[in-house]
């Protein structure tokens, strides 16, 4: 299998890329592969956890490589040994990302990464720089490649029914440079479904999610799947939520607050790239529980945190009798590290997918996303049981 | 519907009690009542949310009635609306209990409660007891009596084969007086299976768990569940532990620390009362992960929290590139209030039981136990899927 | 003594209330009030625990009284228990508010007050109301009398010190009736000290900062003190923060989230209100550690929890070797109960200040204050011996 | 200066003695230091932030080095930058340790550091473990060399006044070789200051705490101090509980759990030597409020935390008119990384007291200590007072 991300040099991607590494060399065991539970076994037939190749497209420091970007992460987290980093070294240095595009990623991404190096500020078009893309992904690809988003959270364009409701108006914004209307997370997910290449959206972005982009998927006949990772606080949740459910409890109010320090922080911070990850966080409550109750959902930049993200949760609730009650969680992890192995995992899953000849969303992955599409389910055990349930029927 | 109580005069019986006679006249929602959950809907046909009588056996406080002792609780744990308890007061104070047995509820039981008014000591032989305890529950029960077992946690008594592995050698211990080989929950299990009267074990106690009483179970074709109600801390941890499984996440350990105050707190502040509470607790963890975690599981005394249990959970996991995580929980509940619905729950599950012609142990009910008898099912979501098919199989 | 409160009929000048009423009648004991300890013996010389009369102005169901006032706040947080309530009826009906003033009190006032009933809205001028405000207060006022701000926060009016900076300026710009320039707090603090009546400002308002009524009380010769009592997180705060210090531990990031629901968390949830108090939680940290760490204060909406404020503060901080370590806590406490004795305390000692000669500032009262004016005592600690060495000096 | 440490190969002692180099390197700053405030400027001049040998006495791994065992430690702990540990090999390679002893360690120690390499089992008798000991400290020794003690936790051997009681009973037994009635804390001590080594009880031990020892410092004029540093749970404990009272605030109940998985944590998972940690602990509550509420300290073993100590407290405790409310701290700290530098700020002070002709205990150090000698001063405010007015008093 090869590999191709955007935002290949981001801390989830090379931390993807060194564990898949260090797990082929023994240095790592396989936790937090959801693929290598026992319930997937067989799966190693279709998507082998053996992928020959890794790439992607980055809008930062392209005279860099995979080796350097994630030794800067690493020195900020130390979240890994030492040693496996050393160990990889030769190996990762020899992944380097191609320029990609940071078109309407917000103000954000802009100010945070700078200076920003992508194709749109070359001078190309939106046809220029979707050629380029096209090719870098042909040149790398093989009959078993996927590509997944990994860049950071992007702000939600306003829906425009014109370029964004059919594969039609969607080329024609293309073809006529309708920069304004069309983000980076499109054109990726565009450029990899136009090329069969299954595509997962594991940033909060719009990516596949638009009407356009399934049509272009169930066209080529290309599985995709997203949005939104779910890798921590709201793993939670979605787990904890429908203990409430079950058991009559009101939820009176629910109080979600997180807090972390590396460049995801830095994006959210920055009001309109916020409020994309913020709706994707929030709503799961109310989905499971079937009714609205009061909740908060807050992201903040805590510098010091680095890619710790700690996440307080208050839950109220009432019980029998009219008596209020308390349930009170802090998730203190490391986000790349929570994040990585699903990176590697929905590769899997789709490039599975795709030899089984599904085509279209993937909804049986809601299981590994905050805000899956073409689904209601977001309590985590109905989902995890889709997930086994699908690779069952399909294997 | 009639519902007798062993341990009538405890925090979860008079609340269950209060509870139900609140909803009657209004005062207050079926909040934390499962059976009013939408999924059962038609359970009123059969078990209608609508008691008759109350009734039980004590060990104390003989000369007094329901609303006193609930009172008594009150004043320590202000645990609902004064309003209420007021309202209620005539007709709470109707409710009177029956002598009934403490045999082998070990020294915590002893200590606390005394002094203990019991059969036994009245120098009544197990032969007389049975006696007397039948004799209580035919005058008190229709043809929908459930009974169950609130009492305080008592010690496992030492299985003997002779005495608790079938029947006839139950039945002969009796005749033959071993008060040694025999505790009261078992005594109550068996009074209640032998009538036909549905039993439900509440209590951590060995209750109708042995071979002899599953078999009178099955000959008077009586439904029967058990073990120790799951309200709390428990609860939590059967609905999160499920999602490290899912993830690949290793669980490196587990720790769970409660504290509270009540006669409950006291009776397990004896380490032989202790024991058996621990037990049902601890293994969770492990039936849910397949492997079996350092695990500390500790209950002790807090007198000021009176009823108002508090669980301190620290779970120490490892993820992807062997990084180590944290997840911390705290429960802050009235026991009483968590409990005391899943008593009228019960109650109404086993009366459905018995019209629809089951016998013998329901384990579909693991959903309400934190030792569930007859299953491997711990995880909460799988329990509550169970719980429903069952229903819907039956209705 | 008589105690006079601005915001009479708010949860804290009820509990206040009540709680003196309830101490009197021996339904309560005396938990809670630093005037109380050992450190303290002999002031009740001067200022005994014992107000024989309670008054106060109000922008709100003037045509109700105490009783009724406190019944409502108690019955959305059972803050104590019901038989004292209702022992104290008689008492508290007695106690009604006078018509008072909201001028520049905020959005959030005006919107989670309305309708507001002040005398502006009656259409007086501000000399006017200055007048009625007075005749209020004097026809109440014995020798022993102190006046307290516990009307809900107020934005911080722009500082003018045409206005602002003399007495001249503030008695002019009364009489020029220039009402944007004058808030509530002030013209409440005014008044109090134009009539040698000790003010204590309890809000996180102006009050009596200004130096124009610095200059009225010195010339009065009367003593004030403020601003915004130190109830809760920020009394954690101030206490734990020195330890950090005192190691040369390095605090890398403090975070502190605040939720409540009652009518102060509505207030606070109007941004312009909110303001001023977060600007008083938010300094003292980097005032006790003497460097300016990463802060995050924040007071959220959460309405369930009426008046039960709980905060949550995380402190991530740098020891030996560089290593990264946290401390969090978790505050939930009833406000009202918190802030209640307080009111009574600084009464006390600003009474005692009076009959000492003591006049303008009572630096030394920092204790009880998030803002405390004239000294540069944060630490918890230091503020306690500073009060208790003032104490014995003077008594 | 030179430093002696008893438990040379523990991570507290690597970690202080790999601290003190990455300083002198520049590798890592002075953060963690108490001595290094400002506060205590001008310390340097007696007592520089420079030593020149490190040494120590161990039972254990006596072919190995302090680069070795420290790295054994960091392999488990990772407690700080690798790069920082390779920088130090060489330096920290020719620091080795001297056979000590193990007397009366107690269970935990002998099971969990086996095989025990002791000059008690090379059958010495007491008076040559004395004399060779000497012979190791006086070998090493300059002027301004300090010893002390951060071994294991050891049991508290039963106080026997005729060899506790005074330096003839003591070195009496020592010359009897009564080996029940001596244990290797107090043999360090003796050797310390028979031979005039300032001597610091960085552990829960005896020590040099019995009179018999304290009348040898007196005798040859020598400073010690103890016992137990004060690291972590009780640290915050002692500046927190100081705000109860206050604040008049009524403790109800104080719950302190801790868990750790070091080796310090399996020797207290003995019970034997768990008691003496526990009873240090646990007292500093009472001293503070002046009465003893309800309260729960508990240690337990928790293998996978390794070196990072974790403390769940939870504080019960009653205000005005009798609410109940709760105060939560989860302390998480790496625990040789809070202690290490304590042992180098203990040592300056000795050194620096031995220069100011100080002698016996110097209670002023209390601040270190979870049971300082010969105070009442268990306020963490109080005590840093009373060290910077001794400093001031003596410099």
């Amino acid at each position: 299998m090869r590999l191709w991300l955007f935002g290949l040099y981001g801390i989830v991607a090379t931390t993807a890329v060194a564990g898949e590494r260090a797990i082929k060399k023994g240095l790592s065991d396989k936790t937090g592969l959801v693929t290598e539970l026992e319930q997937f076994k067989g799966l190693e037939k279709y998507s082998p956890l053996d992928f020959d190749r890794f790439g992607g497209h980055e809008i930062r420091s392209l005279d860099s490589n995979l080796y350097e970007e994630l030794f800067k992460h690493w020195e900020e987290n130390f979240h890994f040994d030492y040693r496996i980093l050393k160990a990889l070294k030769e190996d990762l240095e020899e992944i380097k990302a191609k320029k990609g595009t940071a078109l309407n990623c917000g103000e954000g991404v802009l100010q945070e990464l700078k200076p920003i190096q992508s194709l749109e500020n070359d001078g190309l078009t939106l046809e220029q720089i979707v050629e380029k893309l096209e090719k870098d992904l042909l040149e790398f690809c093989d009959e078993d490649t996927v590509a997944i988003d990994v860049a950071s959270t992007e702000p939600v364009l306003p829906y425009d029914d014109e370029v964004h409701g059919s594969l039609e108006g969607f080329e024609k914004a293309i073809k006529e440079n309708k920069k304004d209307k069309i983000s980076s997370s499109m054109i990726y997910a565009y450029v990899s479904l136009k090329n069969k290449i299954p595509f997962g959206n594991f940033t909060p972005g719009v990516g596949s999610s638009i009407p356009a982009l399934k049509e272009l998927a169930q066209k080529t006949g290309t599985p995709h799947a997203g949005n939104d990772g779910k890798t921590g606080e709201t793993l939670v949740k979605t787990t904890l939520a429908p203990m409430f459910s079950y058991r009559n409890l009101k939820v009176l109010g629910w109080m979600g607050y997180n807090i972390l320090g590396d460049l995801d922080g830095k994006v959210l911070s920055h009001e309109q790239n916020k409020e994309s990850k913020i709706v994707s966080k929030d709503k799961v409550i109310g989905k499971i529980l079937g009714y609205y109750p009061y909740t908060i959902t807050e992201i903040n930049y805590f510098p010091s945190l680095k890619d710790n993200k700690t996440a307080f949760n208050f839950i109220h609730y009432q019980g029998f009798l009219g008596a209020k009650m308390k349930l009170y969680f802090i998730w203190d992890a490391i986000d790349a590290i929570v994040a990585a192995p699903l990176v590697l995992d929905i590769a899997r899953f789709l490039n599975f997918a795709k030899k089984k000849n599904q085509k279209g969303v993937i909804k049986e992955l809601a299981f590994f996303f905050k805000s899956p599409m073409e689904t209601e389910v977001y309590n985590t055990h109905e989902q995890f049981e889709m997930l086994v349930n699908w690779y069952n029927s399909l294997k």
